[in-house]
């Protein structure tokens, strides 16, 4: 059926048992889902049950590259962990790049389906088709950057792969990350579910090239791809000298940079303390992930004072976390705070975003030293910062109430402390202030994974572009249009191929359809129109939503932070914008209606299911 | 000549010129020296002159592992660095393990000659006969871990093998380490010399394999070793299982483990909590060095608290200089504090003495916390202990002063803090109370390097081994020609060829000469006797002897601190006892004796250098 880009194979470990299964990769699987988040969704929405517990034996860890990545295609060593989230109840999904899912690839699987709860700690060693179980009685409670190391002393081969979590994931921190080298598949819990299965890390090591279909049609693809990439004004100038925390001025310059938990946004200029004017100095150089000609993450290395010598790589949504929302000033406090959220295995957004509601509860004096266990927590303060990483990760003292997200939190606190929770469906919020940028608003509203800055980043609000038409940020008119085109293009064209999701924003944006079905024919042999690409986004966007929906979700859940539809920003290049109710209401109505969805209850309807070939989604939702 | 063992190379690197050659060893070299310490002590010798500041570029960075280092015999994966020491203007010297010797040989140099002063950050990449002058910009400023982990990544390769220094080497702390992998050449400052050269790191890939004379007298020798290994009523049954840490408990037994900078040895037991007790459940696994069946690292990561999930491996001296010294009772933050130590490449031992030496004053008034900085320095405070090791390796604040350790810290402070400085020439002590071991004390008097453990270790007095006689540690009777005993031997028989100390102390004392002489034979079919090889340590001693002469010292400076001649132990099994002056004098004497050398002047003789085959020196130190 299919020439190339796939392994065929797909691997399931049963972590209960101590058993796994190599299955065949099936043709239709290929062609309605390309890969990667498609795998990896429809494989969450078959397998996991209706009230499944996330951190129980019955939810599943699934791993999927997509079938470019270990080829010569650039910047496709990517790969999508799905999972039932502990802190949305949704679909949990995080996507990260680095080396891994190329050995994967090499190892000679399209998807991994870890299921089951070890019965001890345990860690995977998976080379060429075969599984071994290993205690992982010493790596349990280490930092993931010695356990990575151990692994590869232990199993005496330094070019091992690995993932694993941190003491985070180990202690159910419901915001723990997989890291995975220097990268983290950082957000949702995909950690604490890791965790919850007593598994420490997954080391990889393959031997097996990616089969193409034509590397003729590849070269000239490819080539394309290249020229694509060299024209962008932004990728190799910029991108690739800043990398993402470039973007910490630009949000500044439109008012958008989220201050001190979103309480004071526009009304004073962090970018020069926390922004390119302070990150610059620091870099020491970066670093690639696999067949990246680009090479965006800025290694850091604070020079002076007591975070000297730290290692860390912050990129913009950290400093956002760590920096903007606390209104912590000290570079350096943030370069080593993203070292420490590393080494801990905690998602650093979640954390920082949770770190800044407790600091504004604190000012507020909702909160008291007491409660936080003897030390204060004000605006700015970055040592209380990174007491409270800590204690979030070990679920010590207070931290033991934080580690369950500000969602949660907020429930057990009280107070009203809900209206300084800044969440959509229990997922901490990015750092876009969507007041300013309502697209992402919407977006963060219905994306099936919560407040999500990867499922449909609006780049035409904040870089300008104007494909597939100009916006305006500060309109509500068309975003519901804009936000279903954007979902179910990266979707299609960053999340299943797999590809770097930078490509859409800074190169591909007008032609990511054309060159992911150009490329698939090329790698794989299965050949799209673009607008069947398009469709396979549409696809899976669909199947997580009907997941969600069997948890539990409703179009309640489709909402915003109180405090972003009340509080317009009071400063700044978007002073005086909120998104009101209305406008949200305004713009759902629109997206649903887009989507082909009841546009009062929210839910997919049975004939565009049908139309996406999804049937029997439709027949088991009783649709 | 030879026929194995040897690679026959020298490597010689200029850093100002940017320039390398390759020399060839001389067959004399290797009848004369073996190899490791011997090899390099020569070369120091013979290439620093007198009055060469130990920071500049005519200082040398020697490094040199043995000939049966990367053969098949085992647990001698060591190597040897020398140069001027900054710390004692004396030989500064110090062994490590690991994997890096193992890689040196295989890349095919015997010894590693580095000569001149980078004009800008570099680090060196090493492979098979080629070496590349690298810019280390980025480097610069990081972690040892970080560091290494950057060189692997740029070269594209994770089998590489590097030792790197750290921001204290950076910043000339007086005692950094130069670090390799997990372990460190600790001591004397030789990671100091690797800054003032601006050199980061060597990173070396080899391909070579070592030639051996004879595989079959090899087999035989090795099987010799090994049964005497496997007799060994220590090695395998304990020290396996619990490493140097057990050391700890065994001193305290004994009323000799320094508590609190030497003021209340054997009034307090501290090993309940941090001795074996406390390191134990801490113990998450084990590090072995290249071809070493023994593994007697422990890798330790704390469960809990505020240093939960730091891993470190404090071997008995860091256990001694980070607790027992600092009257630190944490013992999760010993362990914190050795991986510090270990990032930022700075001696534990020189490191913690130094804290104590602080702590001390601090108790006294002699210092206040805003001599520190605005802290206090409480005996016992971890927090204070981190603070300062910090503030060293950065040279920051009261830092500055520290940083040169303690002999010349002291001369700035005045105030009789000398009294309070622990160190012999200028070496901070190792954690052996000399004053109920009385061989410890000659050693540390007389050891070219200063107060060294790892010269002439008299394993005779802490584990009741009667070779060459049993001994009574609190008596001064005898120690003089014990002394000398030990340090040959000890240089001749793991210094040089190189193996592992260990082995001398646990399995090998009473056969130590005959294991080497029929192991050189077997791998380098280098002909000696058991008293040759001993005449090899003695020779090396007299050539180190004679540097330090060059360099200005005398027998005023063969001492030990006033404290330790002065006040007995207090309490405990060693209570009342004492070094006084007259007992210094009597060993001293016995000594220079026992060395043939003038006990007036402790100088060496002519007869005794010509003996030795030394002429050159008798002739050029005049004597």
């Amino acid at each position: 059926m299919y020439k190339g880009g796939y392994t065929g194979k797909i691997l399931r470990i049963d972590l209960t048992e101590e058993r796994y299964e190599i299955e065949a990769l099936s043709p239709e699987m290929a062609i309605n889902y390309i890969g990667g988040t498609g795998f990896a969704i429809k494989t969450l929405y078959d397998e996991v049950p209706e009230n499944a517990d996330a951190l129980g034996p019955e939810n599943k860890l699934i791993f999927a590259p997509g079938p470019f990545t270990g080829t010569s295609v650039p910047c496709a060593s990517r790969m999508a962990v799905a999972t039932k989230s502990p802190l949305t109840q949704a679909v949990g999904m995080s996507l990260s790049g680095g080396y891994f899912p190329a050995e994967m690839k090499f190892s000679g699987f399209d998807m991994m389906i870890i299921q089951g709860k070890a019965k001890h700690s345990t860690y995977l060693w998976i080379s060429d088709n075969k599984v071994r179980f290993k205690k992982a009685d010493k790596l349990w409670g280490s930092h993931t950057g010695d356990c990575q190391q151990m692994i590869k002393d232990d199993l005496g081969d330094q070019n091992i792969r690995i993932v694993c979590i941190g003491p985070a994931g180990e202690n159910l921190c419901n915001f723990a990350s997989i890291i995975n080298e220097r990268r983290a598949f950082g957000r949702k819990g995909v950690g604490t579910v890791m965790g919850s299965k007593n598994l420490k890390a997954i080391a990889l090591r393959g031997s097996q090239a990616v089969p193409i279909a034509s590397e003729e049609k590849l070269k000239v693809a490819r080539g394309e791809m290249a020229k694509t990439m060299k024209n962008s004004d932004v990728l190799y100038p910029a991108f690739a000298k800043m990398g993402t925390p470039m973007v910490v001025d630009h949000l500044t310059d439109l008012g958008i940079f989220p201050l001190k938990n979103y309480s004071t946004t526009g009304e004073f200029d962090l970018s020069g303390k926390i922004g390119m004017a302070a990150q610059g100095p620091l870099t020491v150089g970066k670093a690639h992930c696999y067949n990246c000609p680009v090479g965006c993450t800025q290694l850091k290395v604070p020079k002076k004072g007591e975070y000297a010598g730290t290692l860390g790589e912050p990129e913009f949504e950290t400093i956002y976390s760590l920096g903007g929302m606390t209104g912590v000033e000290n570079a350096d406090s943030i370069v080593a705070a993203d070292r420490l959220c590393d080494e801990l295995g905690i998602d650093t957004m979640s954390a920082g975003v949770t770190v800044a509601f407790v600091m504004e509860l604190f000012e507020k004096g909702v909160l008291s030293e007491s409660d936080l266990g003897g030390f204060s927590a004000r605006f700015g303060d970055h040592q209380a910062m990174i007491k409270l990483i800590r204690m979030m990760a070990f679920r010590e003292g207070f931290g033991d109430i934080l580690a369950d997200g500000v969602k949660k939190a907020a429930e057990k606190i009280g107070k009203e402390s809900d209206q300084y929770a800044m969440h959509v469906k229990g997922l901490e919020l990015p750092g876009y202030d969507i007041r300013g940028a309502k697209a992402h608003g919407l977006n963060y509203a219905t994306a099936f994974t919560g407040a999500d800055h990867c499922r449909g980043y609006a780049f035409q609000e904040i870089f300008g572009i104007p494909v597939p038409h100009a916006v305006d940020r500060f309109s509500a008119e068309g975003k519901g249009k804009l936000t279903v085109w954007n979902q179910d293009l990266r979707t299609a064209t960053t999340d299943c191929p797999t590809m770097c999701g930078f490509l859409l924003d800074m190169a591909l944006p007008g032609n990511a359809l054309e060159n992911t079905a150009s490329l698939m024919e090329a790698v794989t042999g299965l050949m799209f129109t673009p607008e069947e690409v398009m469709k396979v986004g549409e696809r899976i966007n669909n199947v997580a939503k009907a997941f969600n929906m069997r948890q539990g979700l409703t179009k309640a859940d489709d909402t915003l932070p109180k405090r972003l539809m009340e509080e317009p920003i009071k400063a700044g290049e978007s002073k005086g914008h909120k998104i009101s109710r209305e406008e949200l209401t305004q713009m759902l109505t629109e997206y649903y209606t887009e989507r082909g969805w009841d546009s009062e209850t929210g839910k997919p309807t049975r004939a565009r299911l049908e139309a996406l070939g999804l049937k029997n989604i439709a027949d088991q939702m009783e649709i």
